[in-house]
């Protein structure tokens, strides 16, 4: 079933960008590349959120693919914009192995004959308009939705909160990694669940449940639960950042040690007697592969590892208490307790 | 009656921030600083957006002060959202001679102990999230308004349309200016209307005239209209960039001359026999004012500040042939035709 979902959210996308790059060419051709671009960003992901869009939709009686389909393009589109605008503040040009934005339009410039600034200033340009305008049709999906005004308007509340709130948690994950202090596991652990849990997990299980008409408390029951196994899957996913396998994960195993990326992980060795050792070589860009090693071998010794992974899997177990305290349809309950356990699973 | 439309707006974005602080407050005060600096950019402009809504509504017979103080306030927001985003693409931390969001959160980051790249990262992030929390804003009025369904998703096609061509305009814009190649008028008035005029004089004034039921043909008018009279005003804008008095437009006279804008005066110098002796001097960063003088004086001599002048003329005349040939009320014809007369007047 996720696999049919998964089509007709590709084929929803692949619609909505070929009519996008045909009204752009209008404006000519660096403006349709702009938008290749966008669609290009918004392929090669795992589909996390219009799966869960759909899970909860189906979940509760759902019936409506396409309808489903489209408040899933909404939230797919969301985090297709905040992907790109969290490259432009990271100044990033890659993403998942590839050229993002940002980086096909520098190299755009370069082939039209820009210098290197000029290069640079084309691509945060691009990256700025192309997160404005995926964002804008997220907006505008769930807007032109045709449902009952009661429905849209509590979608449009979920989107709305999602926005503010991952705009607070990413600006607390900027001004906290640039303070220098030690990351404390409070703020860490804030800053996983409004930067990332609430809108890629609480909001589209909040706006599937919604669209089949659940009731408040289930859909707050929902939301809880996606807060929780948001948090989870985003310790989870730090550590592997740090411990996976690069072939499996897509991502180099010592990039977040070179730019001392704020983890539970690493707020958890920052109460260890290993701290200092530890602190004095994280975040240095030069970390060749072995000093990478050894932090990963501090890491464990101290205890961090086992911490982390402890904590993610106390959070899949509140996850699955709400799951079972609330009043849902049991096939949704056992479809999310397994969702909620591969939080954890992947480390195994 | 605009003094009492601009007090509308005025309090309508004061209990709109003064709302959106409190709910930040929660996610700490940085968060709550950044929704201050967004307030502090949606000041101290010229209310141009939200007028035109209010003429075009009221000019069709539109009665409810409330309802269209709401659309007003939508593009009000969309403005504010471009100008910190075009900001941002520009690199400035300053706006209207005060900081912008960017210039104040890299203050707040060196109040805070960062060093210079690090408040250069504070200022980037809150700008790339406060123009996106504007936009959003602004996508949620019009999509929360209480009307009939069909005028809702009126008002969100002519959103929609603003968004798209507006960063059409921009990405020209900013193309353009880096590729160094002389600038074609034509290309020149292409990038005004779609950067500018569509957003902030086409879109405001269509978006009035739906609210209050106008039929096709006048909005089509109005449109047409709005994009006219809005290359006038800019036009005139850029001549008193260069030609105007600091004290009353608030910015240097020189800086377009030192950063090499691409308008229309530059333009139709291109196409003189002084052109390069002006190209030599023009975008020069550390023109001094002196040299600006000359510069001026070169593009007096040669023309371009008269066929400036003349092509803004020309376009409120094509701006007014468009009023008076299509079917609209008196008072709104004869509002409409003194605004597009303002446009020119300000340089006599």
């Amino acid at each position: 079933m996720p696999e049919l979902l998964d089509a007709a959210i590709d084929d929803e996308l692949r619609a909505f960008f070929a009519e996008a790059r045909v009204r752009a060419g209008a404006y000519g051709a660096h403006y349709a590349a702009l938008w290749e671009s966008i669609e290009q960003q918004s392929t090669g992901g795992k589909r996390v959120r219009p799966r869960l869009v759909w899970s909860a939709y189906r979940g509760f009686g759902g019936a409506d693919r396409a309808m489903a389909t489209r408040v899933a393009l909404a939230f797919e589109l969301l985090h297709t914009a905040f992907l790109i605008h969290d490259d432009l503040i990271d100044r990033d040009l890659v993403r998942r192995g590839e050229p993002n934005v940002a980086g096909r339009f520098a190299a755009r410039a370069i082939a039209h004959g820009a210098d290197e600034r000029a290069s640079t200033v084309w691509g945060e340009t691009a990256a700025v308009l192309a997160g404005d305008l995926a964002l804008s049709r997220a907006h505008r999906e769930l807007a032109m939705l045709p449902v009952a005004r009661e429905c849209r308007e509590s979608l449009l509340d979920i989107l709305d909160r999602a926005v503010f709130i991952s705009a607070a948690g990413e600006l607390s994950d900027v001004v906290s990694s640039l303070r220098g202090t030690t990351p404390a596991l409070e703020s860490v652990l804030a800053t996983l669940e409004q930067k990332t849990a609430v809108y890629s997990f609480e909001a589209p299980l909040a706006a599937g449940a919604v669209l089949a008409g659940a009731g408040d408390e289930a859909v707050a029951a929902l939301c809880r639960f996606g807060r929780l196994v948001g948090v989870a899957f985003q310790i989870t996913d730090d550590v592997l950042g740090v411990f996976g396998d690069p072939a499996v994960t897509g991502k180099s195993a010592s990039a977040d040690l070179r730019e001392g990326k704020r983890t539970a992980l690493i707020a958890h060795a920052a109460t260890t007697p290993s701290w200092p050792a530890i602190a004095a070589r994280l975040g240095d860009p030069s970390l060749d592969e072995d000093e990478a090693d050894r932090l990963r071998e501090e890491l464990r010794r101290c205890g961090a590892l086992d911490a982390a992974l402890a904590l993610a899997s106390e959070h899949v177990t509140l996850a699955r208490y709400e799951l079972d305290a609330a009043d849902l349809p049991a096939p949704l309950r056992a479809e999310l307790g397994e969702f909620a356990q591969r939080a954890t699973e992947r480390v195994r």
